[in-house]
């Protein structure tokens, strides 16, 4: 873009002067506005740097509108623009647009039965800084955790020069959307915390809370593995077990904003006692202490002592298969009712379950390619390893915190 | 209304008149205008007949929109006033609207096992006139189905000297919403019939396939036991087990709109094998096979007799726990299962199951109060039974046929 362009830009342009755009047909233009703005800031945001052009064929926008929307958040100070590096074909270049990492900064927390991780996030998804502890008890109070979550926000925050503006927190247990009420968190042992609210007051920015499963499910589903799938589900083990929903674009909660548990579907009704009341849950069956007794390895062995087993488990496919018959078939019996369940394209498998031998993998795939029904109908759905590792929840975790924040720059 | 008022109304009110309405803000007059007559009409439709006043009050609409809107649907044909047969209070009393049932006429479609029932719905839900008839082998070919519908909806039709605008059908199996396509029925034995595009072409009206548990859950959530709630699942027990959800008040569905197949989900790994390809299904366990086992009947036994076994069971408590007691573990462990899963606020049993034993429903309810942690964080899933009885998949066909025509209608 030439400075003579760039002068006689529309900057925040409001008016009859935009092109219509997706979703805007019937909106008043200030609407629209709003409407372009947000979708171009989450374009950039979770797709990354591209130029005017590709913006305007993505969006359905005209060159006008885009011209309009990106000038006006390079005004606000979210975008900056560039010369392309390599310039293809003849005429003038459309201009790279790229986020601004620090013109909005999201906090990500992940806490965690063992450990507590911490991210500023920036605009754009770069990780601009993180800590973590090691937690436990009595420091796994809510108490401990919130007082030093918020301390380690202020820290991270003096140490980068940034502010931040909103929060997101995954927590593995039940959480009440609306305000981020931690209803019951077997393994973490709160009950009733109100995270939400008290991390609000203390951190004073907005504070989403959220399951951890479901936030891995975000995280694969904007930047993950399964980035583009409408519908899947995201199943983590860790020392509990869980899964996450997207049907249709959205995590699925019900009511009172609960998001369900698979990992206390019962897969095997004569199976150990869980601690939730139940016998044979997916989680005593395929979480960690499941893979310990699978393994000889004691109660408490160290996961990296339980990842290198199952590393070097990888290279004797048939000793896999064998030492991990049980543990295969209740991993496989859980997925086939899960993709009976709701459908989806893909499943992502996170965390402890990537790093099961492959053979495991490839029986668990066919198992619910052979024995769903829904799987055959929709034409099989994938069963994936997540690539993400234990970065998933952090990444959810932002992009629960972004999520308000796109929408809220869009009326800067 | 006095003659006066009718005159002086705006009818079809286009223009800068209307008030905000929920939903409509930033929207232009014209898409306010269809917005609220589509809220309007589907108020009606589904609620009954109610006073001006109250509509204004329900979806926030102030007296001169719904002067506007109500006018307008009259003009067109789909409402009528009258005074209220009693006044109260003092003051100019508030019309009522009513629907005018042969305004707009969908066609319900619920195609069973071993019955077709076809029955024609007047706006406001009125049956205007229905049939049935019994199906077997070899009439329950796509072919024979296909045209006895198409035959017997032009009867009806005639017969009531009324036209359809909009057909529903329900099919128990996987079925593709985009196109009507039934991927699968086990039970009625088809495979990909095309059945939305060659019902549509003979009838020569929209017709929209679902499955039959999609279509009992939209019923109950409409005009049943449910009414009201956001979150629930519908469970049918017929030959098969089906489950319809609705989450946040929409069906779930996943990839490629087929929804889940809640009775394939495995509850007993050492069951029964099911024609599925799995071992104890739910279907396997709960179906109309097993309680005819339960109950020491011989398969084919006729479904009267059955339920009057169960009828009478009802007034021997102890007797319908001994003898359904393996019954019960696994309707409860599924019900745990679907309630973790999903988190709805209630689960509706229809069909077969609304004639267990109150004891037996009553131990079921209990269970999963006790046994689903995600009942206990969301205040208690209610278990229930329909009202609908078999008339739910009509009931729902004929909803699924309206959504469009309540949207079209606004636009007349």
């Amino acid at each position: 873009m030439s400075d003579r362009d760039r002068r006689s830009g529309v900057t925040g342009g409001s008016g009859a002067g935009h092109g219509g755009g997706a979703g805007t047909e019937g909106a008043r233009p200030d609407d629209a506005r709003r409407h372009n703005r947000t979708a171009v800031l989450r374009r950039l945001h979770l797709g990354g740097p591209c130029t005017r052009a590709v913006l305007a064929g993505e969006l359905g926008l005209n060159r006008s509108t885009i011209k309009a929307v990106v000038d006006g958040l390079a005004e606000s100070g979210f975008v900056s623009e560039r010369l392309p590096a390599r310039r293809s074909g003849a005429g003038r270049p459309s201009l790279l647009v790229l986020p601004r990492p620090r013109s909005a900064v999201a906090l990500a927390v992940d806490i965690r039965v063992d450990r507590v991780s911490m991210a500023l996030v920036g605009l754009g998804g770069e990780n601009l800084g993180r800590l973590s502890w090691r937690l436990r008890a009595p420091a796994r109070e809510p108490r401990e955790v919130l007082t030093r979550v918020i301390e380690s926000a202020g820290m991270l925050a003096e140490e980068l020069d940034t502010a931040v503006v909103a929060a997101g927190v995954s927590v593995p247990g039940l959480v009440r959307r609306a305000d981020g009420l931690v209803r019951e968190s077997p393994h973490l042992g709160w009950s009733d915390v109100a995270l939400g609210e008290r991390l609000s007051a203390g951190l004073r920015i907005p504070v989403t809370v959220a399951n951890d499963a479901e936030l891995g499910a975000l995280a694969e589903h904007h930047r993950g593995v399964a980035r583009g799938a409408a519908d899947l589900v995201f199943v983590v083990g860790d020392v509990g077990v869980g899964g996450g929903v997207i049907s249709g674009g959205r995590a699925l909660r019900g009511a009172g904003g609960y998001p369900g548990e698979l990992g206390h579907m019962v897969v095997r009704p004569d199976g150990r006692r869980c601690h939730c009341g139940c016998r044979g849950c997916w989680e005593t069956e395929i979480g960690e202490a499941a893979l310990l007794r699978a393994l000889d390895l004691a109660p408490g062995t160290p996961r990296g002592e339980l990842v290198a087993e199952l590393r070097e488990l990888g290279a004797k496919p048939a000793a896999a298969l064998t030492r991990l018959a049980e543990f295969t078939d209740w991993l496989a019996l859980g997925l086939v009712n899960v993709v009976t369940m709701f459908a989806p394209e893909v499943v992502v498998l996170g965390d402890l379950l990537t790093a099961l031998p492959q053979p495991v993998l490839g029986t668990v795939a066919d198992r619910v390619r052979e024995r769903s029904m829904v799987s055959r109908a929709i034409g099989h759905t994938r069963v994936v390893r997540s690539a993400l590792g234990t970065e998933a929840q952090l990444v959810g975790a932002a992009e629960l915190a972004f999520d308000p924040v796109l929408v809220a720059a869009s009326g800067v």
